[in-house]
Protein backbone atom coordinates (compact mmCIF):
# COMPACT_ATOMS: atom_id res chain seq x y z
CA UNK A 1 0.00 0.00 0.00
CA UNK A 2 1.38 3.52 -1.10
CA UNK A 3 0.00 5.53 2.13
CA UNK A 4 -1.59 5.36 4.68
CA UNK A 5 -5.12 6.87 4.78
CA UNK A 6 -4.48 9.17 7.32
CA UNK A 7 -1.25 11.85 8.28
CA UNK A 8 -0.95 10.85 11.46
CA UNK A 9 2.17 9.60 13.11
CA UNK A 10 3.82 9.14 16.39
CA UNK A 11 5.20 12.40 15.96
CA UNK A 12 1.71 14.04 15.35
CA UNK A 13 0.59 16.60 17.89
CA UNK A 14 -2.39 14.61 19.20
CA UNK A 15 -0.96 11.15 19.42
CA UNK A 16 1.72 12.77 21.29
CA UNK A 17 -1.17 14.35 23.64
CA UNK A 18 -2.83 11.18 24.15
CA UNK A 19 0.46 9.08 24.65
CA UNK A 20 0.94 11.13 27.78
CA UNK A 21 -2.36 10.22 29.16
CA UNK A 22 -0.75 7.32 30.57
CA UNK A 23 0.55 9.42 33.08
CA UNK A 24 -1.69 10.09 36.49
CA UNK A 25 -0.13 14.28 36.06
CA UNK A 26 -1.05 14.50 32.30
CA UNK A 27 -4.61 13.12 32.84
CA UNK A 28 -5.43 15.59 36.03
CA UNK A 29 -3.92 18.26 33.96
CA UNK A 30 -6.67 17.46 31.01
CA UNK A 31 -9.40 15.68 31.97
CA UNK A 32 -8.90 12.73 30.22
CA UNK A 33 -7.69 9.21 29.85
CA UNK A 34 -7.17 6.39 27.30
CA UNK A 35 -9.61 3.78 26.76
CA UNK A 36 -8.14 0.34 24.85
CA UNK A 37 -10.17 -2.27 22.74
CA UNK A 38 -13.22 -2.95 20.81
CA UNK A 39 -15.25 -3.16 23.80
CA UNK A 40 -13.96 -0.13 25.97
CA UNK A 41 -14.44 2.26 22.92
CA UNK A 42 -18.20 0.80 22.18
CA UNK A 43 -19.02 2.04 26.55
CA UNK A 44 -17.56 4.72 25.87
CA UNK A 45 -19.23 5.61 22.38
CA UNK A 46 -22.62 4.83 24.24
CA UNK A 47 -21.92 7.65 27.01
CA UNK A 48 -22.80 11.06 25.70
CA UNK A 49 -19.19 13.55 25.24
CA UNK A 50 -17.30 10.74 26.50
CA UNK A 51 -14.95 9.92 23.54
CA UNK A 52 -13.03 13.13 22.37
CA UNK A 53 -11.70 10.75 19.27
CA UNK A 54 -10.59 7.44 18.27
CA UNK A 55 -7.18 5.92 17.30
CA UNK A 56 -7.74 3.19 14.70
CA UNK A 57 -5.49 0.72 12.33
CA UNK A 58 -6.99 -0.31 9.03
CA UNK A 59 -7.41 -3.60 10.61
CA UNK A 60 -8.83 -2.39 13.54
CA UNK A 61 -11.28 -0.21 11.30
CA UNK A 62 -12.24 -2.99 8.67
CA UNK A 63 -13.08 -4.74 11.85
CA UNK A 64 -15.06 -2.16 13.82
CA UNK A 65 -17.31 -0.73 11.23
CA UNK A 66 -20.23 -0.49 12.95
CA UNK A 67 -18.33 1.62 16.08
CA UNK A 68 -16.90 4.14 13.20
CA UNK A 69 -20.83 4.39 11.68
CA UNK A 70 -21.82 5.25 15.75
CA UNK A 71 -18.61 7.67 15.81
CA UNK A 72 -19.58 9.09 12.82
CA UNK A 73 -22.79 9.64 14.08
CA UNK A 74 -21.66 11.16 17.44
CA UNK A 75 -19.01 13.23 14.94
CA UNK A 76 -16.17 11.85 16.85
CA UNK A 77 -13.01 11.82 15.16
CA UNK A 78 -11.66 8.38 13.91
CA UNK A 79 -8.25 8.15 12.98
CA UNK A 80 -7.11 5.57 10.60
CA UNK A 81 -3.50 5.24 11.87
CA UNK A 82 -0.64 2.76 11.24
CA UNK A 83 0.08 0.16 14.15
CA UNK A 84 2.55 1.90 15.20
CA UNK A 85 0.15 5.11 16.12
CA UNK A 86 -2.28 2.75 18.01
CA UNK A 87 0.93 0.75 19.49
CA UNK A 88 2.71 3.89 20.73
CA UNK A 89 -0.65 5.24 22.80
CA UNK A 90 -1.80 1.47 23.75
CA UNK A 91 -0.33 0.13 26.91
CA UNK A 92 -1.76 -3.29 26.09
CA UNK A 93 0.58 -5.28 23.48
CA UNK A 94 -2.74 -6.29 21.32
CA UNK A 95 -5.25 -3.46 21.93
CA UNK A 96 -7.12 -5.15 18.56
CA UNK A 97 -6.51 -1.92 16.94
CA UNK A 98 -8.61 0.82 18.74
CA UNK A 99 -7.67 3.39 21.33
CA UNK A 100 -9.69 5.97 22.11
CA UNK A 101 -9.06 9.69 23.59
CA UNK A 102 -12.00 10.25 26.46
CA UNK A 103 -12.94 12.80 28.87
CA UNK A 104 -12.76 12.12 32.29
CA UNK A 105 -16.92 12.06 33.40
CA UNK A 106 -17.89 14.95 35.44
CA UNK A 107 -18.28 12.97 39.05
CA UNK A 108 -16.74 14.23 42.17
CA UNK A 109 -17.81 13.04 45.65
CA UNK A 110 -20.27 16.12 46.05
CA UNK A 111 -21.75 14.93 42.70
CA UNK A 112 -21.96 11.56 43.78
CA UNK A 113 -23.25 12.11 47.62
CA UNK A 114 -25.75 14.70 46.15
CA UNK A 115 -27.62 11.85 43.78
CA UNK A 116 -28.37 9.81 47.39
CA UNK A 117 -26.64 7.10 46.67
CA UNK A 118 -27.58 3.92 48.48
CA UNK A 119 -25.09 1.13 47.60
CA UNK A 120 -21.35 2.64 47.33
CA UNK A 121 -17.63 1.31 47.36
CA UNK A 122 -14.94 2.75 48.66
CA UNK A 123 -11.29 1.26 47.94
CA UNK A 124 -8.97 2.82 50.72
CA UNK A 125 -5.52 2.31 49.50
CA UNK A 126 -5.50 -0.09 46.59
CA UNK A 127 -2.93 0.14 44.80
CA UNK A 128 -2.70 -2.58 41.58
CA UNK A 129 -4.62 -1.17 38.72
CA UNK A 130 -6.26 -4.54 37.73
CA UNK A 131 -7.42 -4.94 41.22
CA UNK A 132 -9.16 -1.57 40.78
CA UNK A 133 -10.66 -2.33 37.52
CA UNK A 134 -12.05 -5.48 38.85
CA UNK A 135 -13.76 -3.88 41.74
CA UNK A 136 -15.21 -1.60 39.17
CA UNK A 137 -16.59 -3.86 37.00
CA UNK A 138 -18.01 -5.56 40.02
CA UNK A 139 -19.40 -2.97 41.55
CA UNK A 140 -21.20 -2.53 38.33
CA UNK A 141 -22.01 -5.63 38.32
CA UNK A 142 -23.42 -5.53 41.78
CA UNK A 143 -25.66 -2.58 40.45
CA UNK A 144 -23.30 0.16 42.75
CA UNK A 145 -23.78 4.02 42.20
CA UNK A 146 -20.64 4.84 42.58
CA UNK A 147 -17.08 3.71 43.48
CA UNK A 148 -14.72 6.20 45.51
CA UNK A 149 -10.51 5.54 45.44
CA UNK A 150 -9.62 6.95 48.76
CA UNK A 151 -6.09 7.72 50.87
CA UNK A 152 -3.19 6.60 48.57
CA UNK A 153 -5.09 4.89 45.49
CA UNK A 154 -4.19 3.96 42.31
CA UNK A 155 -5.54 6.50 39.85
CA UNK A 156 -9.13 4.38 38.31
CA UNK A 157 -7.83 5.89 34.86
CA UNK A 158 -4.81 4.65 34.65
CA UNK A 159 -5.06 2.34 31.69
CA UNK A 160 -4.74 -0.83 32.96
CA UNK A 161 -7.45 -0.11 35.50
CA UNK A 162 -9.37 1.81 32.63
CA UNK A 163 -9.01 -1.95 30.64
CA UNK A 164 -9.72 -4.34 33.75
CA UNK A 165 -13.29 -2.31 33.82
CA UNK A 166 -14.01 -3.79 30.48
CA UNK A 167 -16.14 -0.59 30.09
CA UNK A 168 -18.07 -0.61 33.29
CA UNK A 169 -15.61 2.62 33.96
CA UNK A 170 -18.11 4.76 31.57
CA UNK A 171 -21.51 3.01 33.59
CA UNK A 172 -21.00 4.51 37.06
CA UNK A 173 -19.33 7.35 38.79
CA UNK A 174 -16.27 6.56 39.87
CA UNK A 175 -14.20 9.48 41.90
CA UNK A 176 -11.29 9.90 43.84
CA UNK A 177 -10.81 11.92 46.83
CA UNK A 178 -7.93 11.48 49.19
CA UNK A 179 -9.90 12.04 52.82
CA UNK A 180 -10.31 8.53 54.22
CA UNK A 181 -12.03 9.75 57.15
CA UNK A 182 -14.04 12.20 55.88
CA UNK A 183 -15.47 10.40 53.03
CA UNK A 184 -16.71 7.64 55.12
CA UNK A 185 -17.94 10.24 57.23
CA UNK A 186 -20.02 11.98 54.65
CA UNK A 187 -21.68 8.76 53.62
CA UNK A 188 -22.93 7.76 57.34
CA UNK A 189 -24.01 10.91 57.53
CA UNK A 190 -26.43 10.08 54.57
CA UNK A 191 -27.75 6.81 56.50
CA UNK A 192 -25.12 4.60 54.83
CA UNK A 193 -23.68 1.79 57.22
CA UNK A 194 -19.96 1.93 56.20
CA UNK A 195 -19.59 -2.10 56.28
CA UNK A 196 -15.75 -2.93 56.12
CA UNK A 197 -14.37 -6.02 54.38
CA UNK A 198 -11.71 -7.26 56.46
CA UNK A 199 -10.50 -11.12 56.99
CA UNK A 200 -10.19 -10.13 60.51
CA UNK A 201 -13.61 -9.15 60.93
CA UNK A 202 -15.77 -9.63 64.27
CA UNK A 203 -19.08 -10.88 62.01
CA UNK A 204 -19.33 -13.09 59.35
CA UNK A 205 -20.63 -11.64 56.05
CA UNK A 206 -23.61 -14.23 56.16
CA UNK A 207 -24.56 -13.74 59.89
CA UNK A 208 -28.23 -12.95 60.77
CA UNK A 209 -27.62 -9.18 62.26
CA UNK A 210 -26.21 -7.89 59.16
CA UNK A 211 -28.62 -6.16 57.30
CA UNK A 212 -27.17 -5.78 53.99
CA UNK A 213 -30.58 -4.94 52.65
CA UNK A 214 -29.97 -1.26 53.96
CA UNK A 215 -28.44 1.59 52.60
CA UNK A 216 -24.24 0.62 52.55
CA UNK A 217 -20.86 1.60 51.67
CA UNK A 218 -18.38 -1.30 51.24
CA UNK A 219 -14.87 -0.39 52.58
CA UNK A 220 -12.41 -2.52 50.79
CA UNK A 221 -8.61 -2.54 52.16
CA UNK A 222 -5.22 -2.67 49.99
CA UNK A 223 -4.31 -5.64 48.50
CA UNK A 224 -1.69 -6.68 50.51
CA UNK A 225 -2.01 -5.18 53.65
CA UNK A 226 -5.59 -4.87 54.37
CA UNK A 227 -6.85 -1.98 56.38
CA UNK A 228 -5.09 0.04 58.86
CA UNK A 229 -6.36 -0.22 62.64
CA UNK A 230 -7.59 4.04 62.36
CA UNK A 231 -9.71 3.19 58.85
CA UNK A 232 -11.32 -0.01 60.29
CA UNK A 233 -11.94 1.58 63.44
CA UNK A 234 -14.18 4.18 61.75
CA UNK A 235 -16.61 1.69 60.19
CA UNK A 236 -19.47 0.65 61.67
CA UNK A 237 -19.30 -3.10 61.33
CA UNK A 238 -15.91 -5.02 60.52
CA UNK A 239 -17.28 -8.11 58.19
CA UNK A 240 -15.48 -10.93 57.32
CA UNK A 241 -15.98 -13.50 54.24
CA UNK A 242 -16.19 -16.84 56.52
CA UNK A 243 -13.30 -19.06 55.40
CA UNK A 244 -14.73 -23.01 54.97
CA UNK A 245 -11.48 -24.54 53.90
CA UNK A 246 -8.00 -23.59 54.35
CA UNK A 247 -7.46 -20.76 52.46
CA UNK A 248 -6.14 -18.54 54.20
CA UNK A 249 -8.08 -15.29 52.15
CA UNK A 250 -9.56 -14.82 49.68
CA UNK A 251 -7.57 -12.11 47.03
CA UNK A 252 -9.21 -8.35 46.66
CA UNK A 253 -11.33 -8.34 43.40
CA UNK A 254 -13.12 -12.19 44.71
CA UNK A 255 -13.22 -10.72 48.07
CA UNK A 256 -14.55 -7.70 46.62
CA UNK A 257 -17.29 -9.83 44.70
CA UNK A 258 -18.83 -11.65 47.08
CA UNK A 259 -19.48 -8.88 49.60
CA UNK A 260 -20.60 -6.51 46.82
CA UNK A 261 -23.34 -9.63 45.49
CA UNK A 262 -24.26 -10.53 49.19
CA UNK A 263 -25.40 -6.90 49.24
CA UNK A 264 -27.06 -7.03 45.42
CA UNK A 265 -29.05 -10.43 46.87
CA UNK A 266 -30.49 -8.71 49.79
CA UNK A 267 -31.55 -5.72 48.17
CA UNK A 268 -33.00 -7.63 44.96
CA UNK A 269 -35.19 -9.49 47.83
CA UNK A 270 -36.60 -6.51 50.07
CA UNK B 1 32.12 -12.16 50.85
CA UNK B 2 34.27 -15.04 49.73
CA UNK B 3 31.95 -17.24 48.28
CA UNK B 4 28.30 -18.60 48.84
CA UNK B 5 27.62 -21.37 51.25
CA UNK B 6 26.57 -23.60 48.80
CA UNK B 7 28.05 -24.48 45.70
CA UNK B 8 25.51 -24.90 43.74
CA UNK B 9 25.02 -22.78 40.92
CA UNK B 10 22.95 -21.89 37.93
CA UNK B 11 24.46 -25.18 35.55
CA UNK B 12 24.15 -27.53 38.52
CA UNK B 13 21.56 -30.57 37.42
CA UNK B 14 19.68 -30.43 40.51
CA UNK B 15 18.80 -26.10 39.65
CA UNK B 16 18.52 -27.46 35.97
CA UNK B 17 16.10 -30.15 36.43
CA UNK B 18 13.99 -27.52 38.91
CA UNK B 19 14.09 -25.17 35.92
CA UNK B 20 12.93 -27.79 33.44
CA UNK B 21 9.71 -27.88 35.69
CA UNK B 22 8.75 -24.70 34.06
CA UNK B 23 7.80 -26.78 30.63
CA UNK B 24 4.18 -28.62 31.32
CA UNK B 25 5.95 -31.71 29.94
CA UNK B 26 8.63 -32.01 32.12
CA UNK B 27 6.11 -31.73 35.04
CA UNK B 28 4.53 -34.75 33.85
CA UNK B 29 7.47 -36.61 33.14
CA UNK B 30 9.01 -35.86 36.27
CA UNK B 31 5.11 -35.64 38.86
CA UNK B 32 7.37 -32.49 40.44
CA UNK B 33 6.32 -28.89 40.26
CA UNK B 34 7.98 -25.06 41.42
CA UNK B 35 6.09 -23.67 44.22
CA UNK B 36 7.46 -19.75 44.56
CA UNK B 37 8.09 -17.43 47.65
CA UNK B 38 7.72 -17.97 51.28
CA UNK B 39 3.70 -18.16 51.58
CA UNK B 40 3.62 -21.60 48.91
CA UNK B 41 6.45 -22.83 50.39
CA UNK B 42 4.87 -22.52 54.05
CA UNK B 43 1.81 -24.31 52.74
CA UNK B 44 4.02 -27.21 50.99
CA UNK B 45 5.91 -27.80 54.26
CA UNK B 46 2.79 -28.48 56.24
CA UNK B 47 1.88 -31.18 53.99
CA UNK B 48 3.85 -34.46 54.52
CA UNK B 49 6.30 -35.46 51.85
CA UNK B 50 4.74 -32.30 48.98
CA UNK B 51 8.72 -30.60 49.67
CA UNK B 52 11.85 -32.22 47.51
CA UNK B 53 14.08 -29.38 48.60
CA UNK B 54 14.06 -25.50 48.81
CA UNK B 55 16.60 -23.53 47.09
CA UNK B 56 17.05 -19.65 49.19
CA UNK B 57 19.12 -16.99 48.87
CA UNK B 58 20.85 -15.86 51.41
CA UNK B 59 18.43 -12.91 52.23
CA UNK B 60 15.00 -15.56 52.16
CA UNK B 61 17.11 -17.45 54.43
CA UNK B 62 17.91 -14.87 56.90
CA UNK B 63 14.46 -13.77 56.26
CA UNK B 64 12.68 -16.96 56.59
CA UNK B 65 14.23 -19.10 59.82
CA UNK B 66 11.04 -20.43 60.48
CA UNK B 67 10.49 -21.87 57.47
CA UNK B 68 14.15 -23.48 57.55
CA UNK B 69 13.50 -24.79 61.08
CA UNK B 70 9.72 -26.40 59.53
CA UNK B 71 12.50 -28.06 56.65
CA UNK B 72 14.56 -29.44 58.34
CA UNK B 73 12.88 -31.07 61.13
CA UNK B 74 10.77 -32.58 57.61
CA UNK B 75 14.41 -33.53 55.99
CA UNK B 76 14.00 -31.31 53.24
CA UNK B 77 17.23 -29.88 52.03
CA UNK B 78 17.78 -25.99 52.11
CA UNK B 79 20.48 -25.02 49.67
CA UNK B 80 21.62 -21.62 49.91
CA UNK B 81 22.13 -20.62 46.83
CA UNK B 82 23.03 -17.02 45.27
CA UNK B 83 20.38 -14.91 43.49
CA UNK B 84 20.45 -15.74 39.87
CA UNK B 85 19.81 -19.42 40.86
CA UNK B 86 16.65 -18.48 42.25
CA UNK B 87 16.29 -15.76 39.52
CA UNK B 88 17.10 -19.19 36.78
CA UNK B 89 14.31 -21.27 38.39
CA UNK B 90 11.61 -18.60 39.80
CA UNK B 91 8.97 -17.12 37.14
CA UNK B 92 7.79 -14.23 39.61
CA UNK B 93 10.93 -11.33 38.77
CA UNK B 94 10.80 -11.32 42.87
CA UNK B 95 10.02 -15.17 44.32
CA UNK B 96 11.18 -13.45 48.10
CA UNK B 97 14.43 -15.15 47.55
CA UNK B 98 12.88 -19.04 47.60
CA UNK B 99 11.39 -21.07 45.32
CA UNK B 100 10.74 -25.16 46.19
CA UNK B 101 11.04 -28.44 44.23
CA UNK B 102 7.49 -30.15 45.34
CA UNK B 103 5.67 -33.55 44.44
CA UNK B 104 2.62 -33.17 42.41
CA UNK B 105 -0.10 -34.98 45.05
CA UNK B 106 -1.28 -38.37 44.14
CA UNK B 107 -4.46 -37.24 43.23
CA UNK B 108 -6.79 -38.30 39.79
CA UNK B 109 -10.29 -37.76 38.76
CA UNK B 110 -10.64 -41.40 40.54
CA UNK B 111 -9.03 -40.43 44.07
CA UNK B 112 -11.18 -37.39 43.62
CA UNK B 113 -14.47 -39.79 43.38
CA UNK B 114 -13.69 -42.17 45.10
CA UNK B 115 -13.78 -39.80 48.62
CA UNK B 116 -17.57 -38.98 47.60
CA UNK B 117 -17.09 -35.52 47.33
CA UNK B 118 -20.38 -33.09 47.33
CA UNK B 119 -18.34 -29.89 46.28
CA UNK B 120 -16.83 -29.81 43.55
CA UNK B 121 -15.51 -27.50 40.69
CA UNK B 122 -14.70 -28.38 37.35
CA UNK B 123 -13.15 -25.98 34.90
CA UNK B 124 -13.89 -26.50 31.04
CA UNK B 125 -11.18 -25.09 28.90
CA UNK B 126 -9.64 -22.57 30.93
CA UNK B 127 -6.31 -21.12 29.73
CA UNK B 128 -5.24 -18.44 31.86
CA UNK B 129 -3.26 -19.47 34.61
CA UNK B 130 -3.55 -16.52 36.93
CA UNK B 131 -7.97 -17.66 36.75
CA UNK B 132 -6.96 -20.94 37.12
CA UNK B 133 -4.99 -20.01 40.65
CA UNK B 134 -7.41 -17.90 41.62
CA UNK B 135 -10.47 -20.45 40.85
CA UNK B 136 -8.58 -22.89 43.25
CA UNK B 137 -7.69 -20.25 45.64
CA UNK B 138 -11.77 -19.81 45.51
CA UNK B 139 -12.70 -23.18 45.50
CA UNK B 140 -10.77 -23.87 49.01
CA UNK B 141 -11.87 -20.64 50.53
CA UNK B 142 -15.42 -21.86 49.70
CA UNK B 143 -14.82 -25.56 51.49
CA UNK B 144 -14.82 -27.51 47.80
CA UNK B 145 -13.83 -31.01 48.00
CA UNK B 146 -11.90 -30.67 44.81
CA UNK B 147 -11.09 -29.07 41.23
CA UNK B 148 -10.81 -30.67 37.95
CA UNK B 149 -9.74 -29.05 34.62
CA UNK B 150 -11.21 -31.00 31.60
CA UNK B 151 -10.97 -30.37 28.33
CA UNK B 152 -7.69 -28.48 27.14
CA UNK B 153 -7.54 -26.65 29.91
CA UNK B 154 -4.12 -24.75 31.35
CA UNK B 155 -2.05 -27.38 33.58
CA UNK B 156 -3.16 -25.66 37.15
CA UNK B 157 0.68 -26.81 38.22
CA UNK B 158 2.03 -24.69 36.09
CA UNK B 159 4.56 -22.08 38.14
CA UNK B 160 2.04 -19.31 37.15
CA UNK B 161 -0.93 -20.90 38.68
CA UNK B 162 0.50 -22.17 41.59
CA UNK B 163 2.00 -18.61 42.53
CA UNK B 164 -2.14 -17.26 42.12
CA UNK B 165 -3.31 -20.05 44.08
CA UNK B 166 -1.38 -18.66 47.44
CA UNK B 167 -0.59 -22.02 48.70
CA UNK B 168 -4.17 -23.61 47.80
CA UNK B 169 -2.82 -25.89 45.42
CA UNK B 170 -1.59 -28.06 48.34
CA UNK B 171 -5.00 -27.86 50.41
CA UNK B 172 -7.29 -29.67 48.41
CA UNK B 173 -7.39 -32.05 45.28
CA UNK B 174 -6.04 -30.44 41.66
CA UNK B 175 -6.63 -32.68 39.16
CA UNK B 176 -7.01 -32.92 34.89
CA UNK B 177 -8.83 -35.05 33.35
CA UNK B 178 -9.36 -34.00 29.39
CA UNK B 179 -12.96 -35.94 29.02
CA UNK B 180 -14.74 -32.83 29.87
CA UNK B 181 -18.52 -34.98 29.15
CA UNK B 182 -17.08 -38.35 30.67
CA UNK B 183 -16.16 -36.40 33.55
CA UNK B 184 -19.56 -34.58 33.90
CA UNK B 185 -21.16 -37.82 33.48
CA UNK B 186 -19.46 -39.51 36.45
CA UNK B 187 -19.95 -36.42 39.29
CA UNK B 188 -23.93 -36.96 38.02
CA UNK B 189 -23.85 -40.50 38.62
CA UNK B 190 -22.34 -39.95 42.10
CA UNK B 191 -25.21 -37.95 42.81
CA UNK B 192 -23.93 -34.28 42.19
CA UNK B 193 -25.96 -32.19 39.95
CA UNK B 194 -23.88 -30.24 37.72
CA UNK B 195 -24.61 -26.39 37.75
CA UNK B 196 -23.04 -24.53 34.32
CA UNK B 197 -22.37 -21.02 35.37
CA UNK B 198 -22.84 -19.30 32.30
CA UNK B 199 -24.37 -15.66 31.47
CA UNK B 200 -26.84 -16.96 29.30
CA UNK B 201 -27.81 -19.12 32.23
CA UNK B 202 -31.80 -19.77 32.09
CA UNK B 203 -32.24 -19.45 35.85
CA UNK B 204 -30.66 -17.20 37.90
CA UNK B 205 -28.32 -17.83 40.77
CA UNK B 206 -30.27 -16.47 43.27
CA UNK B 207 -33.68 -18.02 41.65
CA UNK B 208 -35.80 -20.41 44.60
CA UNK B 209 -35.62 -23.10 42.51
CA UNK B 210 -32.20 -23.42 42.99
CA UNK B 211 -31.07 -25.63 45.77
CA UNK B 212 -27.71 -25.15 46.48
CA UNK B 213 -27.07 -26.78 49.56
CA UNK B 214 -27.83 -30.53 47.50
CA UNK B 215 -24.57 -31.96 46.40
CA UNK B 216 -23.18 -29.69 43.56
CA UNK B 217 -20.24 -29.67 40.46
CA UNK B 218 -19.82 -26.02 39.39
CA UNK B 219 -19.01 -26.18 36.06
CA UNK B 220 -17.38 -22.76 34.97
CA UNK B 221 -15.65 -22.07 31.30
CA UNK B 222 -13.01 -20.60 28.73
CA UNK B 223 -12.77 -16.77 30.14
CA UNK B 224 -13.23 -15.33 26.72
CA UNK B 225 -15.72 -18.22 24.86
CA UNK B 226 -17.54 -19.24 28.02
CA UNK B 227 -19.15 -22.66 27.88
CA UNK B 228 -19.47 -24.79 24.18
CA UNK B 229 -22.84 -25.42 23.75
CA UNK B 230 -22.65 -29.02 24.03
CA UNK B 231 -20.84 -28.61 27.08
CA UNK B 232 -23.74 -26.77 28.71
CA UNK B 233 -25.88 -28.59 27.60
CA UNK B 234 -24.63 -31.67 29.81
CA UNK B 235 -25.40 -29.50 32.32
CA UNK B 236 -28.81 -29.64 34.90
CA UNK B 237 -28.97 -26.35 34.93
CA UNK B 238 -27.33 -23.53 33.33
CA UNK B 239 -26.85 -20.55 35.84
CA UNK B 240 -26.17 -16.98 35.32
CA UNK B 241 -24.78 -14.54 38.36
CA UNK B 242 -27.65 -11.78 37.63
CA UNK B 243 -25.85 -8.44 36.31
CA UNK B 244 -27.96 -5.37 38.49
CA UNK B 245 -25.99 -2.69 36.75
CA UNK B 246 -24.83 -2.74 33.22
CA UNK B 247 -21.70 -4.65 33.36
CA UNK B 248 -22.16 -7.09 30.68
CA UNK B 249 -20.14 -9.67 32.77
CA UNK B 250 -17.91 -10.74 35.76
CA UNK B 251 -14.79 -11.83 34.79
CA UNK B 252 -14.26 -15.92 35.22
CA UNK B 253 -12.70 -15.48 39.08
CA UNK B 254 -15.37 -13.14 40.32
CA UNK B 255 -18.11 -15.14 38.75
CA UNK B 256 -16.50 -18.52 40.26
CA UNK B 257 -16.77 -16.56 43.94
CA UNK B 258 -20.32 -15.22 43.65
CA UNK B 259 -21.31 -18.97 42.57
CA UNK B 260 -18.77 -20.34 44.54
CA UNK B 261 -20.00 -18.87 48.23
CA UNK B 262 -23.70 -18.96 47.29
CA UNK B 263 -23.13 -22.76 47.79
CA UNK B 264 -20.92 -22.64 50.61
CA UNK B 265 -23.68 -20.52 52.40
CA UNK B 266 -26.11 -22.79 51.41
CA UNK B 267 -24.34 -25.80 52.55
CA UNK B 268 -23.28 -23.73 55.87
CA UNK B 269 -27.27 -22.91 56.88
CA UNK B 270 -28.53 -26.59 55.87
Amino acid sequence: MASPPDRLTVRSGRVKHTRRLATRAFRAETGEFIAEGPQAVREGLAEPDAVVEIFATEVGTAQHDDLRVVAERGHVPWHVVTDDVVDSIADTVQPQGLVARCRIPDHSLDTLLAAHPTFVVVCADIRDPGNAGAVIRCADAAGADGVVFVGDSVDPYNPKAVRATVGSVFHLPVVTDRDTPGTLVRLQDLGLQVLAADGGGDVSLFDDTLDLSRPTAWLMGNEARGLPEATRGLADRVVSVPIFGRAESLNLATAAAVCLYASARARSID
